[in-house]
């Protein structure tokens, strides 16, 4: 009934035991930073113009939602189920780090998708086909938070001091993200082999794969003049 | 600098003085649809592929936002000045009619894509170049919230009492939004012109453009066994 040849197209999830949850986590967070981000926008943005732009990003989160389920569903596995261990700790983060004006919500908008990118380019590395492809398909959509750096930027240029106040809230935004990263690391074994195995061979250490992030986090923080 | 034949593919604005009301009213209507979809598909579904399924349905009211947004600019009108006269009485609505569960979210996902068609086909009615090719864009669509449909008459068969009270919900939603449409009728007295000539002539009334909405309403209600 089912040919080899097509099966053998499908990684086996016994290979790689973790990418079900890789793909869970990533899903969700797609899917709650797509209604996050809405909200922001809908709520926070000081014109329709910007309400636009940014729910724009927004719905480019959801379809990136949509090629995560489809592959869960192509590998046999129940997307609920596979998002389900993730959903309290990333709704953790989005309520600890409510964007109080539109400024900090685009600042979280750029920190929170290139905080996704960096993973997925880990999971990139480890090259598993089941991710690899879906990689590319997401990473196009890399630089469309840009207009977010430039309108903080412009923001900051106008009102030197609000620097300060954005520059503790990326700190912020970035130290919750790591501290529900490690909960979600200690909690499932798994993933955090699958990406740790993904860095330099023999150093599979899970406070690399953060100090990695942190680093890339760094650079962005500049790119923003924070 | 602007060929004769290139221009007149542009419908002019003077011909048509209610077209931008149009299809500002409509652009708003799809955003707040879309923002507030996202909303009640994260905080009320009762499971995380009924909240990917009404949240894929708000992706679509996005996608009818763009190509409304568009048109207004291709038309040379400044999208958030066209929607702006319409955002009070649209935000009016949904703070009077925020949905208490699913099933009432549900039903008004159902009631409100359905008001918003019958205004699209009011609109493609007057045949005006400028909106027709846009609507049939727009009602391809048609039928994506029929999974609401199902759902509601599901839920009424397993629970006949929570009929009564989704009947009394629905009436509200299609009262709230008579209402406000009455207000802004009074307010854009061009755009009621538009929509009450694309009705028979001679009867260019817009209550008989109410009744007629009230009318398609009960039809859909009917389907849903309210």
């Amino acid at each position: 009934m089912f040919p080899k040849n097509r099966r053998s197209t499908l990684p086996s999830m016994k290979e790689s035991p973790g990418v079900v949850d890789l793909l869970g986590v990533l899903a969700y967070a797609e899917l709650s930073a797509y209604a996050r981000m809405t909200e922001d926008a809908a709520t926070l943005a000081p014109s329709l113009a910007d309400r636009a732009a940014l729910s724009e990003l927004a719905v480019t989160e959801y379809a990136h939602f949509r090629l995560l389920r489809d592959r869960l569903t192509e590998l046999g596995a129940d997307p609920g189920e596979a998002m389900a261990p993730f959903v309290a700790a990333l709704e953790a983060w989005h309520a600890q780090t409510r964007p109080s004006d539109w400024l900090q919500a685009l600042v979280k908008t750029y920190v929170g998708d290139g905080i996704a990118h960096d993973f997925y380019r880990e999971a990139a590395r480890h090259l598993d086909p089941s991710i690899a492809r879906l990689v590319d398909e997401v990473l196009v959509d890399e630089g469309r938070s840009q207009f977010a750096v430039e309108r903080v930027r412009a923001a900051i240029e106008a009102d030197p001091v609000a620097s300060g106040r954005l520059a503790l809230w990326a700190r912020r935004l970035v130290g919750e993200a790591l501290s529900q990263g490690q909960q979600v690391a200690a909690a499932r074994p798994e993933l955090a082999t699958l990406l740790t195995e993904s860095l330099e061979e023999g150093k599979a250490d899970i406070s690399r794969l953060f100090a990695k992030l942190q680093e890339e986090h760094n650079k962005r923080m500049a790119a923003m003049g924070l």
